[in-house]
């Protein structure tokens, strides 16, 4: 059977992970092209709205695995997979059994629609639904059989809400609720993926995560968990690639 | 036989875990005085040098645990014990236990020059041996045997190592090799713990994690490793209960 090709939007690094559960993990990227979801406040639009289309490149296993060693050399053994969303892909497989195959270990992000049998081999997964604010709706009946699954196999994940507002508060809550032995990252939104003037976002950003803290930090219904800025928006602001 | 009393200097909290493993992590500290080590960047000498010693108080752990519920009520599930160095503590084990009895994780950190049975019983555990900029000598046999037992015992811990420059770099490097399949975290130094205004101090450590940033992410010899800041620094400068 030929190998199959995935849709390959950007490949960089290495670089630290600025979110959720492996922040500041030396890592490169790969990001994949295509989403079933379209966030209103998505920060990779580029991947699913077609303005980023002449990027897509289709690639084998093994043309990625030669693209990161050619952009790092020998300076990592981490890949963070994002997208788009990669759970799209049934043959990620492909790429995730390669690079254990050498060593590295593989990192990725998925909002929770949809299962692969491929979840099982991630060394760190990230399921991050989207609250309200993404005019999104979640479906628990999906999300359950994805943390049951996942849950049952003892590997290391975790969930993440990313928060602009009370109401996605509200809406984290009942997530962790839900789903109360898992580890539960809180993420303060990054309201203004526009601004170009790094210093003026970063005062924007730290008020926003000093707002999340300072409201966590009082409730009674969020207890053991852990509230996180977006450390690469902090430094690089909104550019790509970083 | 009575109760044991610790040397506590002080309680405050709930706010979020600024560095190490646990980052993000809501969390009540405990801070327990005096220390073995005087590293010269100290931003903790207040706990050993004498400066605040008329801060200490002798608690048992029942009054620990009744301080802890007047500051945070029912808003916390998460406690950190840092210092000083409460590894010179051989009865902090009747703390840790009571916490546990109600439900509450525990995280600690210590550099690893002493060893207590009941390391073995934290649930976040953070060894930060001192590198050369601290003026200290890293004893590599206690550090052997502390390591290895926490390894063989399955238990989630890590190390950490505050890097202010090249030869601490190099002995970040040390470590991390010596110690490889232990999950390392890097963290950039606060080389400025007298400055008062926090958006100076701001920029300040904003570069100096970018230079760890920039100079980790071309080493083919530190690889799986995390690089983070002192986020409570960067939120709160040099100010104390934060
Ligand atoms: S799920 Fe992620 S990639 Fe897809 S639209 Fe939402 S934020 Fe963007
Ligand atoms: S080991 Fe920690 S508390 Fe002790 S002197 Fe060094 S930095 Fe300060």
């Amino acid at each position: 059977m030929a190998p199959s090709r995935l849709p390959v939007m950007e490949i960089f690094g290495p670089t630290v992970q600025g979110e959720g559960m492996v922040i500041g993990q030396k890592t490169m990227f790969v990001r994949t092209a295509g989403c079933d979801y379209s966030c209103a406040w998505c920060d990779s639009a580029f991947t699913w709205d077609g303005s980023g289309k002449d990027e897509i490149r289709l690639l084998t296993a093994e043309e990625i695995a030669a693209d990161l060693d050619a952009a790092a050399g020998n300076t990592f053994s981490h890949v963070t997979i994002s997208g788009g969303n990669p759970a799209l892909l049934p043959h990620l497989n492909e790429l995730i059994d390669l690079l254990h195959g050498k060593g590295i270990k593989v990192a990725l992000e998925t909002q929770g629609s949809r299962w692969q049998d491929w979840f099982l081999s991630i060394d760190e997964l990230t399921l991050s639904p989207k609250p309200p604010s993404s005019t999104m709706t979640t479906d628990w009946s999906v999300l359950d059989v994805i943390v049951g699954k996942l849950a049952a196999s003892g590997r290391n994940f975790s969930l993440k809400v990313v928060v602009f507002d009370e109401q996605d508060l509200r809406y984290s809550t009942t997530v962790h609720h839900r789903y109360k032995d898992v580890p539960f990252y809180l993420q303060a939104g990054n309201d203004d993926v526009q601004e170009q003037d790094s210093s003026v976002l970063l005062n924007k950003l730290i008020d926003r995560y000093k707002w999340l803290v300072d409201t966590v930090m009082t409730s009674t219904e969020l207890t053991n968990v852990r509230v996180l800025p977006q450390l690469h928006a902090w430094l690089w602001g909104n550019k790509r690639g970083f």
